[in-house]
């Protein structure tokens, strides 16, 4: 089956020099696919030059006239901006013309955008944000990232029923476990929406393991998708930067020191270099915005090609399972019953 | 001056065996600290054996006949426990006979008991959690790490005036810079708790810094407190342990995969060690109750002889600074001028 992605070309610090190297690899990695890359015409054209060749009619552009810059206001970006690459993006998915569409641009333009264009699945109020984050056991996939703040049970919930679809999709497993954030593991801990959402998942068809804390996000047990508002989620997220940052940082001093420590650097590098690799931030690029009508995929602003490249191939395995249909799916089954009780 | 610290002895998950020997090690360190061992008698008397004649007269045994267990309920410790060491030892404090005390037993159980003892600052509801956190820069303080879930407006902003005279005293300067967690330093981000606790923060005599992130916590400039929510807090103090433990562990992994990983690790264990060392989480054990009207230190209930040393030297230091009494008068001043106006 033939597989069609729009890419916003422009998106992200870097735009064309990062979007265009990381389709093509992605190309020649999936057979089956085509992407549409979207941005200004000339500027695409010139970058590609004679590389489209290769792929026999699986790279087209679309036009697009205009650019969301990244400090732009998510209000102005959708008033203004009707003719952006990253609008015209989202309007290819809109029209089922592309099955996904993929972004390194503006987040809060980007969610606002396609909030507007693909319109809500019914029932959810906001998109959530889903990515994962590296552990020891590999990988967790952690919700929401930033999307919501102040998150009821009800939206709790909703995370845990849209996050277990993506964990499904992109892991290949049946029945992800399910871990919900919480400041201890007893019953008592916790605040009121916390409480009630673990109800909630204790009471559906969840894989629900019960609460889980922080440290669970890069140390834990078996716990496939933890569950958390986006406010916990994305201080949680950059907590982990900080601290990745701060170990680094101390290592290269302790290891900078004198020339003893400078040789016991010479002779560690390759072994530090492959656990670098293991928790490189490129390998795990790529959120998924649930809970719209549509695939969206976020990449970081700062990626480079290789990044790029993961965010893209996030989006292909998500569609190709259509991620997209089967949440909606599963929030259209919860709603209706609960209106048959 | 005299300083008296009621420690107590049982708490723990090691109890006298930890306690004692890093309280008689901070007494070498402080030649005008006394300390109150609260226990069992005979058990603690049996473990002192002759060591009490080295410290004339600084050393004294206030006998407790019971013992607050690990994972009992708070409600039940404060009702049933009257006579437990960490209730003597609290007691030493609302009578004056001590002018702190320090406890590694539950923290539920303590922070019930403490509040229930000593009660709260006026205008304060519940006591909030300060520790220090390390970072590229030496430390950084942050409360709330669980006291308060779902804090409002008012409270983060309590826990501004209350962390900032902490950081004054344990750091010894005179105007820390203040942030407010938040997940953008956008103003139009985060919650309304968080807008509206800026806004008081910006109108207040606090040096604040205003919005800080998630990577803040390990890798920010300058910043000496960060202001959130204990459910926020709590998350992100287990996240950094969480992070810490992946990358221990994934470093072990790469070190011993084969003879010569296992060479480099021979080469590298003094840069590996000092590294550790700066890192050390026996370093940063203590963490301060704040907003009560009496000065509590917890340790980790895990902490072993220096751990247990450390947060004794934060009680000893928390206490010649009178921080209590510091908290106090801000806070009294602040509502005070409230009513003027």
């Amino acid at each position: 089956m033939r597989l069609i992605i729009a890419v916003d070309a422009m998106g992200g610090d870097f735009g064309p020099e990062v979007t265009i190297p990381a389709s093509l690899n992605c190309l020649k990695k999936n057979a089956n696919l085509s992407l549409i890359l979207v941005g200004d015409e000339q500027v695409l054209k010139s970058s590609l030059a004679d590389k489209t060749d290769d792929f026999s009619g699986r790279l087209s552009i679309q036009h697009a006239s205009q650019c969301v810059e990244m400090h732009e206001s998510p209000s102005k970006a959708l008033k203004n901006k009707k003719d952006s690459s990253m609008r015209v993006a989202i309007n290819l998915v809109r029209d089922d013309k592309a099955a996904a569409c993929v972004s390194a641009g503006n987040t809060g333009a980007l969610m606002a955008t396609a909030r507007f264009v693909l319109k809500m699945i019914p029932g959810i109020d906001r998109p959530a944000i889903i990515s994962t984050i590296p552990s020891i056991h590999g990988h967790t996939h952690v919700l929401d990232l930033g999307g919501n703040v102040d998150s009821s049970a009800e939206q709790l919930f909703q995370f845990g029923i849209m996050g277990a679809e993506v964990v499904k999709a992109v892991d290949n497993i049946d029945n992800p476990e399910v871990g919900l954030l919480n400041i201890g593991e007893e019953e008592t801990k916790g605040n009121e929406q916390v409480k009630a959402a673990s109800k909630l998942m204790e009471n559906s068809d969840l894989n629900y393991i019960g609460y889980v804390e922080g440290n669970s996000l890069c140390a834990g047990n078996d716990v496939d998708l933890i569950v958390t508002d986006g406010f916990v989620g994305n201080v949680a997220l950059k907590t982990i930067e900080g601290t990745a940052t701060m170990i680094s940082q101390l290592m290269k001093e302790e290891f900078g020191k004198n020339i003893f420590t400078r040789l016991a650097a010479f002779f560690s590098f390759p072994v530090l270099k492959a656990f670098k690799n293991r928790i490189d931030p490129r390998l795990y690029n790529g959120a998924s915005f649930v809970g719209l009508r549509g695939l969206v995929i976020k990449s970081h602003g700062g990626a480079d090609s290789l990044a790029f490249e993961t965010a893209l191939q996030l989006a292909v395995v998500e569609a190709e399972k259509n991620v997209t249909q089967k949440i909606s799916d599963k929030v259209a089954s919860i709603l209706a019953a609960r209106k048959i009780k």
